[in-house]
């Protein structure tokens, strides 16, 4: 497959302005053709008019032609797996196994939407049928149903080139809601993202959609997804990014003359607790996942855990030894970029500049080299040091991670007290453990997205049930989730019609019931058609 | 029932500050006797304290417990129809008719929630099983549902004595959804409210459920409801009112080191649009549905229609003139407090201040009394004097409407595209109208919350199916509904439990599904058990 550097609008290369930028290949640094040009004000206000354009079509398209894209673009993602991987092992040094595990994830997250628009249950129709005779006002006839919200900004991530990228979760769950995306490709894979793209182009006329549902733009500053985020025909926005970027997103969109939403997936230290039982009947176990999770694709996952609570003590320090064991014997390796690498050096330089913590693998030398290479570390605290250095609460973005001990269940509660808003949170424990901290339970419960018993909360796992989301700071919208089938609630709102002829009214919505969903009709659920009017 | 006066927190009377200020009655300016006192800071903090104590408790019974409360609160209240509505019908000004129905409404709306938490599928239980066969990572157990936010602060409204006050929608979706209530009355009913508060508390008690779940703060001023913004315990606010004060609250929220939701229902003009070939063959029914809606409760409806859009000529005039004729003989009539009837001379002043408006009945005095008194009014302008100023695209708060007249299909598009986000909008129109307007609907539809076709928005039916809400200005969240089912929906969020032990799930979540409920079951909706663990 060609690449060309250039924006796609609706489809159509953009030559963009004349400044470009270049990928690099994450291992080497090296830099990569084709050069990537930069999208213009021009190209922005295009695909916003574009989008804007299809909207009525394609919102009002019923959900069975969708999903016959997303099942396309699908099928066709994973025909092409050898050149997609290709390219993303070069730009971001992420293994083979990593990349096609993350493209199979990638189709099948556009075959869950699929699944659920055929399904059409998620839409929640609701009918309350009329009636004339009621006293002392007629009862009308209401009827509504999830409505999509209109031309959607994604920004790109930077760690996963294709699950959280221009086919990823945020843009499957917006074009299966029925809202046209703008996608803004993250400059860390912009070769990776004009594959996907063509293939999508190629989908879309597979099934006879128009392009303007998808347009792909360039950019390797903010200016881009700033423009996106104020263009007036923009109706929301999804980011995956750091807390600064999420937020400075929203308090963009805030600022609008009319706000849109903004679902912003940030950044958090996903804790692992590990209560007294486990810690003393599973000190192998515990300490081969947590090792597992903090290397896993060089610690790039947002849902690493980048604090272990453990037990004072003989329990907690043999799993220490384990885990530091298992960690010095690991090398190095690169990260997505130069970049990012940089910034793991930092945060590591951060905590030990703090009081009391301390390192227990090799020493950390702050003068290591600019590449995007890493080595893994296991920093130490207690929880006395821990609690009042906020600095310590927050994520490490790379293979590293901060063991915390707590004295007895007291402290364990204060330190969940004092914990933020989490995407996932691990809990070690023996049936006893779990029947003598109810309360630490139910706490953490509030304090996350997703509560994971005996595990890390490291891989999220594709399907029906997950949440991948949580309170502020780990989202800054913490009533929805970005991975699984309800993520396509991010994209929605209700509408009523009332007293509407048939023909005015959506086909969900229509007496026959032609698409033979289920729906609320006068308080039960049912696929039946409407009979009494 | 006595009156005392006080703040109710978590059922114990606070005598409050020194400071108190007295109900008043609205139609003749008199002051009413308890005086009320003004909520400390220390009775908010005890409120948000009680609220979070007890929400660990109250946020994981099972529904059917919450149901039985919500029925019995239901019950009591039409039980006390005679003395709420006694109480109400002074200190508001509305008619026995009107607080009647509105209490039976309100009784209507918690067994609307109670049968919904009986009914159970709304919680949205997924269930996804494991497998631990699977290549090249097991398959977790990852289960998830809707889960309470937290103790909330709830603000009441000025035009609504009982549906939108205490027992009304917020409080009624908040305890249903399982989060305490932090209650601040507003100052314009503060008996009505006292003695509603006293019904709950009965309630509360005769189901064995602790006061804490609910308390009632005093305060004729801003500062109990900032503070309540603004305290650490509280996870959520919900507020009706004027688009000043919602953005107020929702700055105030945004601004907090950790930000919460604020579901504002703000104000909206609500349109009427006429299409002209209803202008054309039903010329009275329109006229007569819009005088209709334009005068109950004095105009005091948020979904009251402030535009009116008619077609030029001899098929517009004649409405117009059926309209000026019906509102010309309607009377005075009081508004629920002089300051709301000092408000509305001043929007009506500012609209004849502005180019090209006219009024169609009598002369408009500018300096008439200062009582709660006030006067239907009709004023006119066309579409080239609208659309340029803004001042005229606002609700006007009482029984005035501002009709505009448009010459074409054309000007009836830009008219659409120029309106702001809006909780209904009415569409008069023939078979011919609809199917030679299918781009204005699909406009219309984007700018509203609900959409009436041969009606107006006024009424706000009590189902299912209702939608509340619409884009913004209309609300500062337009993804869900304040008034209906739907209601919950913005009071909880998903939470995912992986891998978790059968005795560490809600029993929603339990193998055997103990409460019966419609869950999503790998994918399926299903009330069966799990057996394949």
């Amino acid at each position: 497959m060609e690449l060309n550097g250039y924006s796609l609008i609706a489809g159509t290369p953009s030559a963009g302005a004349s400044r470009s930028f270049l990928s690099t290949a994450a291992a080497s640094g090296k830099a990569l053709p084709p050069p990537y040009y930069v999208a213009t004000p021009a190209d922005v206000n295009l695909a916003a008019e574009k989008a804007a354009e299809v909207f009525p079509l394609y919102s009002r398209l019923p959900g069975m032609r969708r999903a016959e894209f997303l099942r396309t673009a699908a099928l066709n993602l994973a025909r092409s797996a050898e050149v997609i991987v290709a390219r993303a092992k070069v730009e971001t040094a992420l293994s083979d196994g990593r990349l096609h595990g993350e493209l199979s994830r990638t189709s099948n997250q556009l075959l869950i939407f699929a699944h659920q628009l055929e399904e059409g249950s998620w839409l929640q129709a609701r009918i309350d049928t009329a009636d004339p005779m009621r006293k002392p006002h007629p009862k009308p006839d209401v009827r509504s149903m999830l409505r999509p919200i209109g031309p959607l900004a994604i920004l790109g991530a930077g760690n996963f080139p294709l699950a959280f990228s221009i086919a990823g979760g945020d843009t499957a769950s917006a074009l299966a809601a029925g809202c046209p995306v703008i996608f803004k490709a993250h400059p860390s894979h912009p070769g990776t993202t004009e594959i996907v793209a063509q293939i999508f182009y190629q989908s879309l006329a597979e099934v006879g959609l128009p392009p303007a549902i998808f347009s792909l733009l360039y950019d390797d500053s903010h200016e881009v997804a700033h423009s996106l985020v104020q263009h007036p025909l923009v109706r929301g926005v999804a980011f995956t990014g750091s807390c600064e970027g999420g937020l400075a997103v929203a308090q963009l969109a805030a600022d609008r003359p009319d706000p849109i939403p903004v679902f912003a997936q940030m950044a958090a230290p996903n804790p692992v607790f590990i209560l007294p039982g486990a810690a003393q009947k599973k000190p192998v176990e515990i300490s081969d996942a947590i090792a597992a999770a903090i290397s896993l694709s060089t610690g790039q996952y947002c849902t690493k855990p980048s604090l272990v609570f453990l037990p004072e003590g003989p329990d907690g320090n043999a799993i220490t030894s384990a885990l530091v064991r298992i960690i010095s014997a690991m090398a190095s390796a690169p990260m997505t970029s130069p970049r990012i690498a940089a910034q793991y050096r930092q945060q590591i330089a951060r905590r030990l500049s703090a009081i009391g913590v301390s390192q227990l693998n090799h020493q950390w030398s702050a003068s290591q080299d600019d590449s995007s290479w890493a080595l893994p570390a296991i920093l130490k605290t207690d929880a006395e040091h821990f609690i009042h250095q906020y600095q310590l609460h927050e994520e490490i973005f790379g293979p590293a991670t901060l063991l915390v001990t707590y004295r007895d269940a007291a402290q364990i509660m204060t330190i969940a007290e004092n914990i933020p808003g989490q995407m996932g949170i691990g809990v070690f424990g023996t049936p006893a453990d779990f029947s003598q901290h109810v309360d630490l339970l139910g706490l953490l419960e509030q304090r996350t997205g997703r509560l994971v018993f005996n595990g890390t909360p490291t891989r999220v796992e594709l399907c029906n049930a997950m949440v991948h989301g949580g309170p502020f700071p780990a989202t800054n919208v913490d009533r929805f989730t970005s991975v699984g089938a309800a993520a396509i609630y991010r994209f929605v709102r209700p509408v009523a019609f009332q007293d509407a002829p048939q023909a005015q009214l959506p086909d969900e919505l229509k007496d026959e019931n032609p698409l033979g969903i289920l729906r609320i009709l006068n308080g039960a659920i049912t696929s039946a058609a409407v009979h009494s009017r």
